[in-house]
Formats: structure tokens, sequence, C-alpha cells
């Protein structure tokens, strides 16, 4: 099980630091769990141009034996000095804070520091980051850079204070602080050392920039004292969207940085960190499917290959505690068994159940419990396994259990030769993106031995797109190597199943591929195309496509991951992730297009995907399967 | 030496073909080389959604043994059906259509034809992408796939007939043909198999839509005999701009396909393929630098590394065949002689002359001459060598043809300890970036023994960039493996010496980073950052940036490789190429900025780049010089 934190985790930064042990102790004593400081006296003036200072008559900076290594190593994230300008247009100027600034992360390196903070103050971080690829590519050393970024720009700030004077000229100075993060890490390549120190500004922006933060990889926010209010007993609050913001950040496991001076005197220093673990106690407790989820978060697994896999015990055992999906499949046979049955006909007419792909014998029991529901009487309820494993279950689970109203049949749905045709196909063969483990062939399949009037449940389903936005399962899928005899850009042409977590949906999802059962069509074609437009609301960089799915299983008795829709409690399905190899940069009100495939041979089925935004056209990801497929 | 096709090659095209071996002899003895032919019967309807033609009574096409495999594997390129509409938004006539080409698809590879041509009529190409990537994928077969695309769209052509009626209209209405191929390959990844037949049209566009179609695989022209005029002797003969357009083409050596019925029918069909034949027999002759580069178009080479590496004599007689470069020489120290030494003192100054890296000689020969012009008295001219193989050369010079006032030293110019100081500096260490092979580096170590006053020539170089888009060349580097040791991605993080061919200038080339001699600074820093910005006339794909220089080598005697003020006849260096690791889609109008660092080290020097385009960042490339450094 993941490790939960039962605290808050809070550091106190420091400006100046005369004595880094008395500042480590009383932070320490006040509740802090680690100190921000900076690596140098910022009143010690370096000349580097003519080489390193010659005339400084003592050392740089404090000795590294002022502290162990293993607190070096774990309380203390150092500060890069504020007067570097290392994209300064002067020459000396961005020379002398180039050579600082590698003095600077050298000697963090050597202290064995766990992260090294800097401020990013515009868009114009070129030379910023050419000298922080340096570090990235000398891989020896797993330091984090927290780059520091506020969450409304001063210029924005500026801005809402005279809003009003002037709307229009206030939209064009406002500057948008995620496009400078953005402009630094696509430099930097996506590097994962490269995180983001968000700073909480006395304004905030619109609640869309929050939750596009939420897909990026922010280590800790910086909570200035001023922003506290004081409460009626004297005590430093945040204002009501303050909170919301942190506890937001807090789904994140952030952590938070103290700065500023203390000037709720009074009760000390401590009360800041108080109230900040107070905030982290009285976080929302989580639904159940998040609780579910913990420690899968962002977590990439290849989609299930049912058809070619037979399920471990485990497996089964974990969807069948599904509160929601097997009362939905008993509702939806009771409403079958309802309108296929007249009431005046309950007492004499004998119903066919059949449950294709029977597992564990879950949707054997919902439907037996719907007929008894239904005051109708069953004929037999067949329930087809081709898992030679889980038919042990299913044997047992008829000796003790059902008796013989229940015929078990060790068989591949697609094989079998029934003795009768059934009034209800029951199946669960859907995947996170609806026809992903097959349903459409095994359902096909199978509707040899319905009747012609007969029902089958699920009777429809259909998948959902929307682009998303994370770094994260960017940079998941981009360090998976490609299998054996595949091509390098395997890892970027297949889909997973994740539960999405450190990311945005941009647009709301569209719906893709609807199948429907049985399918009477004279020549069936599980082939399918689709081409689906999304716009944006603000400037965003698209990693990939968010799928989803959602099923009628009855009429309108449904299942649905879809996130607007989702079935309350329903955890047995996570989203899944359609990635793209190069992401593509979208700006505010722009559209991007995705065309993709659904295609079918008799021994595979697989997709092919494409992006269009602007004039940009990506290559059509996994043509003919050669990343990826579905065995049949 | 490469192979130069002494006449045109020329194809007849066939609308439909009654019998094949007819027609195939009656065009070769017309002159033609080869027939495009349609694969299949236009009146034979198939139909595909329940199953190929089940009724047909007859077969698809005509055998295969109507001609011998030699034949179809050289003279037919074979044509798609007109009809197919692989796009279409209609299920039944997308799916028929799809079933179709598979099946044409599958007899031109059965048949082992050289091209199948298919024509393009829209931007809407998602689906004919999927469908061809699945013959791109199943790599068996090497057959090209030229995609007939017209060089007006007919919307523009109509658009250019009622011009003047309404212009604000006909702009929105026309559209951009080269967009349509842009987007088909780049969903099939810009394949190498896929190509392009233009389609000349009675109405053409403007200049720069056709010279960016120059840095595409075109294969072949298609002209209609409708677009023949008739000349005074009845003969058909084309416009003076239909002409210059198939000429620019002939530099690709596109084939030409000759389509429609014979006009001409007193002069038979033989008159077109003479008429295309007398255009290619009278193109312009290549200037010198041209033929001097005939084979080497786009092929890349690593840049020389002379510092590390010793030039073979191969090498070195090459570039003293410069017709230019020299005499510019001999005129720089010619001027400089004229400059340092008064009228009156000619008889009595005595001049010290130092060649730093004097190769076998031809700068030694240039500053004796220029003296001897002058009227100047020498006192020395040190030629310093550090290739041994060169200095054998130089003494075996000095002993037949220049004296005791030469004085040849083995040495690395940066280490000699000469016995005296120089009046003149000379050097040719420029590389086709011009800083590129060190020269700031050596001039800075050898100009220790250069008088304060001395003179360096070159005394000052600059390096330019402009933005560039080449299919060609992006397949070239994507086809190359990164060295043991390298990243993947160090064949786009490293720059090419290139003979620019099949691409086009999308720009115009803009100085860089520039370097004067001698260098007087307390602290020399060679280091160097620029970031340009640059706008394009109409929609590209920027592949990489072109890059030059020129270099006053005294006053304004000077040399360059920039297209603008090329050096007229000197051939002595190609233009630099850095690469782009993911190509940028840009729109008419729009900027595409390049930041460039020079980074050093005591032991080597390197470039690393990135680009920005609207929101797109690129990674910057080579970080730390991971790829590629020019050792000291």
């Amino acid at each position: 099980m993941p490790k939960v934190n039962t605290r808050a985790s809070c550091a106190r930064d420091f400006h100046c630091c005369p004595d880094i042990g008395i500042a480590l102790e009383s932070s320490c004593k006040a509740g802090y769990d680690f100190v921000c400081l900076p690596m140098v006296n910022p009143r010690f003036k370096r000349e580097f141009i003519n080489g390193p200072a010659k005339n400084r008559k003592c050392a740089l900076t404090r000795s590294d034996m002022c502290l162990t290594s293993q607190d070096w190593n774990t309380l203390v994230v150092g500060k890069i000095s504020p007067w570097l300008h290392i994209d300064s247009d002067y020459y000396h100027t961005r020379t002398n804070s180039e050579l600082a600034f590698k003095e600077e992360l050298t000697w963090a390196a050597h202290l064995g520091l766990p992260a090294v903070m800097m401020p990013l103050r515009s868009g114009k971080c070129f030379n910023l980051a050419r000298c922080l690829n340096e570090y990235f590519v000398a891989n020896y050393y797993q330091q984090q850079y927290w780059v520091q970024v506020p969450l409304l720009s001063p210029a924005a700030q500026c801005d809402q204070v005279i809003e009003g004077l002037d709307e229009n000229m206030g939209e064009d100075k406002s500057e948008d602080t995620w496009s400078w993060w953005n402009t630094l890490r696509s430099l930097c390549d996506h590097n994962k050392r490269l995180c983001v120190a968000l700073e909480l500004t006395a304004d905030l922006p619109d609640r869309e920039v929050v939750e596009r933060w939420m897909s990026e990889p922010v280590k800790a926010i910086l909570v200035s004292t001023s922003l506290f209010l004081t409460n009626k007993k004297g005590y430093p609050v945040l204002s009501k969207l303050h909170q919301s913001v942190i506890k937001d950040l807090f789904k994140l496991e952030v952590q938070v940085i103290i700065t500023g001076q203390d000037r709720h005197p009074d009760k000390t220093i401590r009360a800041y960190q108080q109230y900040i673990d107070h905030l982290w106690q009285t976080q929302d407790p989580l639904d159940t499917v998040s609780q579910f989820a913990k420690g899968y978060e962002d977590f990439l697994q290849s989609p299930l290959q049912p058809l070619m896999d037979n399920l471990e015990s485990q497996t089964y055992e974990i969807f069948e505690k599904d509160p929601i999906k097997y009362s939905q499949y008993q509702k939806a046979v009771y409403h079958a068994l309802l309108d296929r049955v007249p009431l005046e006909d309950r007492e004499t007419t004998e119903i066919v159940i059949m449950v294709v792909g029977a597992g564990r014998g879950p949707l054997v029991r919902a439907s037996i419990a719907a007929a008894i529901e239904a005051g109708c009487k069953l004929k037999k309820v067949y329930a087809v396994e081709k898992n030679p494993n889980a038919v042990i279950t299913l044997e047992n689970m008829k000796e003790e259990e059902w008796g013989s109203r229940v015929e078990v049949v060790s068989c591949d749905m697609r094989d079998w030769v029934a003795p009768e045709k059934a009034d209800i196909l029951v199946s669960e063969l859907l995947g996170s993106f609806g026809d992903n483990e097959l349903s459409p062939e095994c359902l096909d399949g199978a509707q040899k031995y319905l009747k012609d009037d007969g029902i089958s449940i699920p009777e429809k389903y259909t998948s959902f797109l929307a682009p998303l936005q994370s770094s994260k399962l960017y940079n998941e899928v981009r360090s998976s190597k490609a299998e054996r005899g595949k091509p390098p850009e395997a890892p970027f042409e297949m889909p997973y199943v994740v539960r999405l977590h450190n990311c945005s949906v941009l647009d709301t999802p569209k719906p893709v591929f609807t199948f429907t059962h049985p399918n009477r069509e004279e020549a069936i074609d599980n082939c399918r195309y689709a081409s689906l437009d999304f716009t944006v609301q603000q400037d965003a960089l698209v990693h990939g496509f968010a799928g989803y799915f959602d099923t009628n299983l009855y009429k309108d008795v449904m299942l649905s991951i879809v996130p607007e829709t989702h079935s309350p409690g329903m955890f047995s399905w996570f989203p899944i992730l359609f990635p793209i190899r190069v992401p593509i940069t979208m700006t505010k009100g722009s559209t991007i297009s995705i065309d993709i495939w659904r295609r079918c041979t008799s021994k595979n089925v697989w997709y092919e995907w494409a992006f269009r935004c602007g004039g940009q056209v990506s290559p059509i990801h996994n043509p003919k399967g050669r990343s990826y497929t579905i065995g049949l």
C-alpha cells in the first residue's frame, strides 16, 4: 500500500541566515520539516569576467562542515542568489550571472542538497534553460531544480488593482506565468528533474489557470506571511480562496514553504505551520473511487488482453468487489425480464439466460437475483467461460449454491455450439475504451445462439475522447522502453490504462465509436473511423488524449466512466490514455483534431490515431498495428 | 563521377489502354521512355462491402503475362482508378474505395511496378494516409508512390479567371495545394517512398510557390497536350512561363509525363517528346560552382576537424584549385602592404609575414606575389604548419622555388615560440560557418607573435543563418545512425556541411557571430549567444537552418558564401546545415526564432541551438555538446 502522509510537510524560508545551525534548530522546534536558505551571502559581490574573484579575503560562503551530510541531504533547499540575471541583454551582466549560477549549482551538488530553488521572472529564459541543461546532461546527480513561478504575474496583479479603468489594456499587459514555465521546460526537453514551486499571490488568477497547474510537477507552494489574515483569537489564517488553492495542490502532495517575517510574534512562527497542518487535516475525505485508486495514480498499465491471457484469481476478486457494477447489471436484467415477459405469462414462460464470459459467477448471481425479483421463471442459466481456472470456481458455485438451473460450459463463447437459443445474453467484456477488449467481436460470435428477438446486455456502448495535458504521463510514456522487435516509438503507439491524476483535461469528452448488440447487419464490419475537433479555453500543451466509455446495459440502465456522467462509486475501470509522440502546443481558442481508426483483421484488432492543430500534422500513430494490437 | 542524363526522360500517359503491348511499343517507337497506365479497366464496377465481387464473370484486369517482368519493372507506372474516394464521409463509398485501393496496390506490388501514381484532390487525405501507411510499414517492397498534385488548385484556377470581380473572395477560396501534400506526407511520417508528381496547370501560381516545390521530392511533372501552343511550323510548343517551370524542375531531374490526346496529329505524338527533350538540351550550362559540386548535392558531410585530424594530400589539392580564394588573399596582402609601408619607405622597410596553417603553401605563394606586386621587401616569410605531411611539401617548395626568404616551421601555431614578431599574420582557418573550425582559438594563440600594430588577414568574419525547408535533408539526417555512446537524437544535434540542392531557403540570411583579429581584449571570451527572428512569406515546414559566412580579409577585400553576396566562382566552401529534431510548421507571415550559442571549454568548442515559433518551443539541441564537439 502507498505511504499516506499524516501531516503537511512544511518549510521555513530564510532570506538571509547568519547561523545555519540555529536557523535549522529553531525551525525544527517550531514544527517545520525543512528550511530554504540562500546558498551565498548576498553581500559578497563576485566578479567573474576576469576569472573568479581574486581579491576576496574570505570564503565565498559558509563551510560545508557546519552541518552533517545527513542534514544537508534532507533538511535544506538551497536558493539561487536573487540578483542573477542570466537572460540579460547585456553581455557583462549575463556572463557574470552565468558564472555565479554555475558556482552556486556546483556548490549545491557538492553539499548534496535535495533541491535548488530559483526564480522565473519572465518567458525570456533561453539562456537559463541552456545553463540548466548542463546539469541535466551531466547525469551523476539526482538533485531537483524547483523553478519558482508566481500564480499571477506582477503585471497582471497590477492590472487587477486598476481593473475597470481600462479593461482592454489590462488584457494585453497581463501575462500568463504558465507560458514562462512551458517555455523553460520545453527548452529543457521536459526533464523530470525540473519542477515547479508555485508562489501564492495576493490576487489569484481564474479557476482554470489554477486547474492547469494540476497537470504540472508542482512540488511546493510558497506562502508569504503577508498573505495571512488574523482571526479573532489573534492567530494567522488564510482567506477562503487562498485555502482552496492550497487544498487543491495538496492532492499533488505539495510541500508548503512559509516565507517572510513573522507577523504574529505573540503566537510565534509555529502558528503558521500549525495552520497549514490544520488545512491538511481538514481535507475532504477521499471518495470510494479515489480510495480504491490510491497508489495507482498516473501508473501506466497495459490494457488487459482477456482473450489472449487468462485472468488471475486476484484480478477477479478485485473487480467482483465493485459496489455499483453488478447492481446495475441486476437492474438491467430485471427490467429486460419485465419487458420480455408480460405479467400474465410470468407463471408459465420459462426464460433462458446465457452469461458469456461468466468469470467466477457474479453475473450469474445477478441474473438469478433479478429473475427472483421480477418473479420470472428461469429455464436455464448457462455460464460460459473459457478460462479453465474460473470454471473450477463456477462448478463449485453450482454445486454449493445454484443447483441444476445453472449449467457451466467450459468453452470459448465464439466456438460454443449451444443446445438451445437464449432470451437474454449477458456479458461484461468492456474495456476502459468500450470496445478495446474486443467485446464487439466476441458478441458477434455469441449472438448466433441468441433468439431473433433476444436481448443483449449490454445493448450499446460508446467510447469517448478528450485532449489531455500532463507532463507526468508524457514522461512516463517516454521513459518506457520499446519491446524487442518493436520500433523505438512503440511506447507512444499504444494506449495505457491509467488512473489520471497529475493532469488536466482540456475540453469536454466527445463520443467516438458506438457498437450495438445484437448486430443484425448482413455483413458485420467492426472497423470504425472518427474525426473529432476539440477547442481549448487557454494556452496548453497537449500530451495525449484521455479515453472513456459509457454503456446502456438495458434501455436507460447505464454504466459510465465519462467524468461528466461517471457512475458514482464504480471503480472497475480507470480511463485509457492515447499518447502523442511530440506534444502539441495550442493557443487559447484554437482547435485540435484527432483522427482515430479501429482496424480489424481475422487475427487482431488495433487503433491508429493522428492529430492536427493549425498547420501542424502529426504522423499516424501505430500504422498497421506495428506497435500494438489486441489479439483475437 | 555522377551519372549525367544526356536527355530528358519522358513518359506517355494513357487514360485507357485496350492493348498494353501495342501501347508500349508505339510509345517507345515515338521516343518515350516509359508509360503510365490505369491498372484496372474503369468499366469494371467492383462491389466490396459484402466481400470481393462475387458475380463478375471475368478477371479484374489484364494478365501479368502480357508483359515480361523486366518490362513491368522498368517501363510501366501504374495509375490508381480515378473514381476512388478514400476520404469520403459516406461509409459505403469510403469502404469500397479503401478495398479497391488495396486491391490495386497489391496488384501493382505483384507486378513489381517501379511506381504507382494517385491523385490528391484536397487536404482531406487522412484515410488515404492511413491506407498508404500500411504499405510503408510492410517494408518488403521499394515501390514509390507518386502523389499527383496540381500546381494550382481548381478553385484557384477559377479565381484567376474571374480576378478583379472580387479579390477578397478570391483570396479565401483559393487553396494552397502544397498544404495538401504537406498534410499527407506528415501523416505518413515523411516516408521516403512518398513522392510528388506535379501537374502543370494552364494558370500558374506565384513564383515563390514554384520555388517551394523545389524542396520536395518531385519525381515527375504531368504536362497535358492541351497546354501546348502551335508554332509557325505547326509544331507543339509551350509558353515561356510553362517552359521556365519545367526547366526549374529539370534541376531535380524530374521526368516529364505527356498526358491527353494528340492535338498535333500531323506531327505525331513524337513531337511532344522532341519538344521536351529540346527544353532539356537548351538548359543553361552549369556555373563553375555547380559543376564542381556535381554529385555532392544534398550529401551530408561531417565538418572538417583540421585541429584534430590531418588533411590528406587530395583534400589540399582540391581546395588549392579554387580560382578565387587565393587571388583575393593576394589582393588582401597587397593592400595591407601598401597601407603599412609608405611609398618612400618601400626600399628600406623589411616586412615579416607569418602564414599560420600554411598547408602545402598557397598562401605563402600569394604573399610573395603580393609583396613583389607592391614593391615591398620581405625580411622573412614564416610558413607554420602542424601537419608533418604538409611540411614535407613546404620544405620541397622552399628548396625548389622560394629560397631562404621563406622559413618552414613544423609546429602547432598555438605552441610556436617565434624568434621575432610579424607585421602580417595570414591564415585560412575558416569553416562553412566561419568560426566552426576554431579560427578564433587558433588566432588568439598565434597573435602573441604579431606586432602590436600588426595586421591579421582575415581581420573579421561573420556567420549567417536562414531557415530552410527540405524533406530530402530531413530524411538524410533522420536516417543517420547515432554513433556508439551518443544519444539517439545525436544525428539532429550536429551541423553538416552540405551542397544545398533539393531545398528552399525561406528568408534572407542574417548575421550571427562576428570575430575580429587581432583580439586585444584583456580577457578573451569566444563564447557567443545570438537570438534571431525570421519571417516566412508563405506556409512552410522548417526542417533546419542553413549556415554561411563572409569575411573581410583586409578592409573591403571579401570572401563570401552568403547567397546574396557569394564570391563568384569560389567553390571552397559548401553551406552548413543545423537540423531540427521535429520539423516546425509555419503559417504565412509568422516568425521563427533561433537561439544559438557558441560554447567553449579548454578542450573543445560546440554549438547549442533551439527554436521558437508561436507557442511552440523546441528542446535545446546538443546540450553541453553531448552529441557533437569540435576538439581543440
